[in-house]
């Protein structure tokens, strides 16, 4: 009988769910007749697929037309407010009949008001009276995907790259399709598909083709294709002796470049640009500034609407100030100076993608210049793909932040409600391989879901999306959905406990990024070295960015570097981002700045035992497959979150030679054992 | 209604078949009570929930038992030529009970029925009368994985490894399984984990501990672990000066080391070894021989039942013979002086892996040595996954090969037939990642099978392997099994016929060895380059083996050294292979040499031509998802089939000046052209 028993639960498991459908997980296709269509286009087809896919009956029937139908326009409906890419759904009276009507004034907003309703119904959402309408508050809604064209994926932790580059262009694998299903159901609406460390071979004609091919695919589901471009392929791939964007030449090369991208790919969105930063080549190598790079660039999109996003993530080996303040004293002085096609892509702090990092001061500080957010959905510094870190809450503490502009916010900027920028954009590093589930673990769909949702309203709330994704993802039963909540919302803060609480940062291994790291100090750039941004002494730890250090804080606005140049008004979650402070330094809740450390490590490590325990109590309600690989990573992240607080506080008490306060453990094992720790062939990590 | 129409198309396109089931597509789940079980074990449970996930209705009520359970030894059954691993599935009465009873002297005898009983029924075979009996006639039946442990598979067209070195110990992918079943479907009983350019790193307690959840997940299944072992480990991680296989110390630290493996892995299966081959170190680095490096670590997993396979794969940079004979003239000599653990494995031809070649001269001529036959399922010299080359002819033509010793074949000398050895093994390079339907294609999936089938009984006949796998691959329809079978058996005759016919080898570009490469000859090693094994000039083409030339035939057995050394008497499929002859040399048509290879050329082309007009043919039979899969890379081989064919015939026509023959068309460019043909970052190539 245990025999019996066993196999006929091994036999249940195949059928278990592999988290392949992501948040589309329809039940059923629609009912014969359901859903109808006026008008005909591949999105308008692509709009009616999806409803067939998955509308239940309740909503049915479904109408699909654009507001300029004359039986749509006769409904006199609020449309003007959705602009070009806005949906409005309801239940109506069309020629006589009863519907669910899904309109916009373009094919693209139909296509998103389609997802947007399967999005209501499938959160729950009544079917009675329903009346939905949004239109995005920002314009580009980009994934960066870095990926060679060999396949790896730069800081991926998901497999390969999604893109087969060896079978395209003819191969054209499902998968491409349901990648575009995927990013249409949040509104994404651009890719680039290749690493910001690029290879000029993806400016060739067969790669050109093999883009093209995706672009092909994508189109239905509104979702243009851009390229990392390579600053020197003018010399790679043209022969030139210079890739100098003041040379006739190259802007040329650059112009028939652009000509032969756009007679393959009509639609191609433009180029995405890392120049001069970590090794790339870029303007600063002919003593031309980063505007005329991008500039340059820009006129040989521009005849065909492209445009240029160029990065300001720079920091230069020659520079010896603080590398925090590096791309605002390198970008600050160009606002203005870019030409109208271009747009600057920003990280959301000044140092990479760190568990947490205060807003980037070039935000606010560039007013005639438009700025992508950048985010990073993959985790590099958070525990890869086995972490359980939900970035809604990192992504949206960024966009609430005050710039010190009036009222403005960072979502104020990055929407173009400060200043009425014809473009505006928020693009996010994807965490997408091909791995079976997307992104290596269920929970890091969340973060590509919650990245798309913000882009399109940067005003959303975190935790509202983490419902919306744990109801889509599994099931809308309260019994899993608000703990499921709940473990989401605290997991961020519990990395920046276990990895680096009160403004620490950049404390991790060399190379790969994971596991703990405070004590490397040999790296041949100082700013590589996680003793640069900690400087932990004897007498005290931080990063000291007031007037008597870097003086980071004077390139926030005065009302902001105001409050970060006082360790009192200063937020302790940022406390030694911009403070170097003594050990016995008192804390708002009394206890010394070593204790408090102390107890955030401790709560970090507690937080993570406690969502696995909540975890547990959610076995019988997610299917074993998908239960079984978060219950191990859980596991996985329970040890090292140990791990990062053993070995970090075995290294502050090495240069501090304090105790551990009463009720906190001594770490598992001495300083020498965790410096021996060097994870093999860890993955994401270039070469 | 074209919307309607389409949009339904595409919503049907999702349930299509992603190939990941392989050849088990089961139908549904055994009706409740339709399987019982005799005893516990988790082999038998294994067996049982195999037979519980498809068992039809029309086959039960089933009953698994050991042959020695009283009540089915009361039946007398002729058990004792199973040995081991065999079955037996007969109707029968059992305590009263009409049954179909899968039976064995062991748990695996019955895990192995259990699949023959599915595989009969799947394939057409009758339920009625069901008497299934075999027992494999090779008892080391093994998958070598060249899989790197950053993921990357060496020669691997079907994504990234399967093992995530990275999650392993701790996440037990359902895929691991998946790939279990699948082997003891066919019997496989082992697999190597790691590249045979090995890693010292795979030998280090993380990598031992990953390895171990690996082995508890296979052993229900019947498969044993084997790890490739890098052969100065002792160096690289034990710190010693020497590898020296005679020095005191290097033998302890691989007794311990084998201590260790065994302590976390009971069964481990031993050691495979690639040394002081294409760079990797060996005894002969220390003036010792093959065999003293074998007998060494043989020693080392001998107390614990294990085992090692030393490849005979070596050419050496200082040798200048023939690259054709150098393992032949390095191991001939060692016969006899292996310890009785050690196994020599042998690839099918002289050479390495090419689309055809001649038997290994060492088949036969190592009497006292037992031989693993080597064979590449992995097409890396046969257009990668993309190209349909039914490996099932490949395989058979060489097993089928008489060694000139008497009646003996190949085969006999591989299944022990000729000198009754304890060991004997057939292991295949895997064709395995971790792509969606495993191997980069569905007919990629039929040399998988065709391996593990000969490898269970070499003397199977490929075509009706094939017909087996198109009937649990397609389903049983003739309509569709007879023109698949039809196209697989004429597949791997078109690589050879396109890429280098009459004898020809080793024509390929280089590095990645994708498309056509005759003309490079600027390689630093003379054997590296295509010209050195065609040797064409203006006056013929092809290598002399004979006398007259490296007197590569003297290492076979008289009576086959006597064939090969006249062109008249030598196959004209191996005639370049061993004779130098002048291009007006009259085949047996006829027609000159060079026009019999530009037919043949030509014949290659139209046979893929012919496979994908078959394919469309069968549309209407196969569900979208493979047959458009398979309908594009049909395109894409027709297409290179091409190129190889007009690549080749410029480069020969610019050595001998021949016109083309009367029909045959000129190459649609020219030499130059073909030679500028680069394809970047082909998938597979190591670093």
């Amino acid at each position: 009988m245990a025999a019996l028993a066993l196999g006929l639960a091994t036999a249940g498991r195949a059928a278990a769910d592999d988290g392949y459908r992501l948040w589309l997980r329809y039940g059923h296709p629609a009912p014969a007749g359901a859903v109808a269509v006026r008008g005909a286009s591949p999105m308008l087809d692509a709009a009616a697929a999806e409803l067939r896919r998955g509308l239940p009956a309740v909503a049915g029937p479904v109408l699909l037309a654009s507001a300029a139908d004359p039986s749509i326009a006769a409904l006199n409906l609020p449309v003007s407010r959705l602009g070009e890419e806005g949906y409005l759904v309801r239940r109506g009276r069309v020629d006589g009949r009863e519907v669910t009507l899904v309109t916009g004034n373009t094919d693209r907003g139909v296509l998103y008001g389609a997802f947007a309703l399967l999005r209501h119904l499938d959160t729950g959402g009544s079917a009675d009276a329903i009346d939905l309408s949004s239109a995005p508050k920002v314009k580009l809604r980009i994934l960066d995907h870095w990926d060679n064209l060999d396949g790896v994926v730069e800081r991926g932790y998901a497999g390969r790259s999604l893109w087969d580059w060896w079978t395209l262009p003819d191969f054209k694998d499902p998968r491409y399709t349901d990648y575009a299903r995927a990013n249409a159901s949040l509104g994404i609406n651009g890719t680039v598909l290749n690493n910001v460390n690029a290879r000029a071979e993806s400016l060739t004609a067969p790669y050109i083709a093999k883009a093209a091919a995706l672009a092909d695919i994508f189109r239905p589901y509104g979702i243009k294709v851009y390229l990392s471009a390579r600053f020197s392929a003018p010399i790679e791939l043209g022969g030139l002796k210079t890739a100098d964007p003041r040379d006739a030449a190259v802007a040329a090369w650059w112009r028939a470049k652009a000509d032969e991208i756009y007679r393959a790919i009509p639609d191609f969105g433009g180029f995405l640009v890392k120049a001069n930063s970590e090794g790339q080549p870029g303007p600063r190598d002919y003593n031309a500034s980063h505007a005329d790079g991008a500039n340059m660039l820009a006129a040989a999109v521009k005849p065909h609407g492209g445009i240029v996003m160029w990065r300001a993530f720079v920091y230069a080996d020659t520079d010896p100030d603080d590398r925090a303040k590096q791309a605002y004293t390198e970008f600050k002085p160009l606002d203005g100076k870019f030409a109208d096609n271009v747009i600057v892509q920003v990280k959301n702090g000044a140092i990479d993608f760190q568990p947490r990092e205060p807003f980037h001061p070039l935000f606010g500080a560039m007013p005639k210049t438009p700025l992508v957010m950048e985010f990073q959905v993959t985790k590099e510094y958070l525990g890869f793909a086995t972490h359980l870190a939900y970035l809604g809450p990192l992504f949206t503490e960024v966009l609430d932040a005050k710039t010190g502009r009036g009222s403005e916010t960072v979502a104020d900027v990055v929407d173009g409600t400060a200043e009425h920028h014809r473009l505006t954009g928020m693009a996010g590093v994807a965490n997408i391989g091909d791995d079976r589930d997307w992104t290596g673990g269920t929970f890091n769909q969340a973060n590509w879901y919650a990245f798309g949702r913000l882009a399109w309203d940067p005003d959303l709330h975190a935790d509202a999306i983490a419902r919306e994704w744990a109801r889509a993802t599994f099931g809308a039963s309260p019994g899993v959905v608000d703990p499921v909540v709940a473990m989401m919302m605290i997991s961020r803060e519990a990395v920046v406990d276990y990895t680096g609480p009160l403004g620490l940062a950049h404390l991790m291994a060399t190379g790969h990024h994971y596991g703990p790291g405070p004590w490397v100090s040999d790296l041949k750039r100082p700013e590589w070295n996680p003793v640069y941004y900690h400087r932990a002494d004897r007498q005290g730890i931080g990063f000291d960015r007031t007037r008597t250090g870097s003086n980071a804080v004077a390139q926030y606005a005065p009302a902001v570097a105001k409050l970060y140049a006082n360790p009192r008004t200063t937020p302790e979650s940022e406390l030694l981002w911009f403070h170097h402070l003594p050990w016995d330094y008192r804390l708002k809740s009394g206890e010394t700045l070593w204790d408090g450390l102390v107890h955030r490590y401790d709560r970090g490590v507690a937080t993570v035992a406690e969502m696995r325990a909540t975890w547990q109590g959610l076995k019988p309600f997610v299917d074993p497959e998908r239960w079984d690989k978060t219950a191990t990573f859980l596991a996985i992240q329970e040890r090292e979150a140990r791990w990062w607080r053993d070995a970090s506080l075995s290294y502050w008490q090495s240069v501090n030679g304090l105790p551990l306060p009463a009720g906190s453990a001594a770490p598992a094992h001495d300083l020498s054992w965790y410096k021996a720790q060097t994870p093999a062939f860890a993955p994401g990590n270039p070469k």
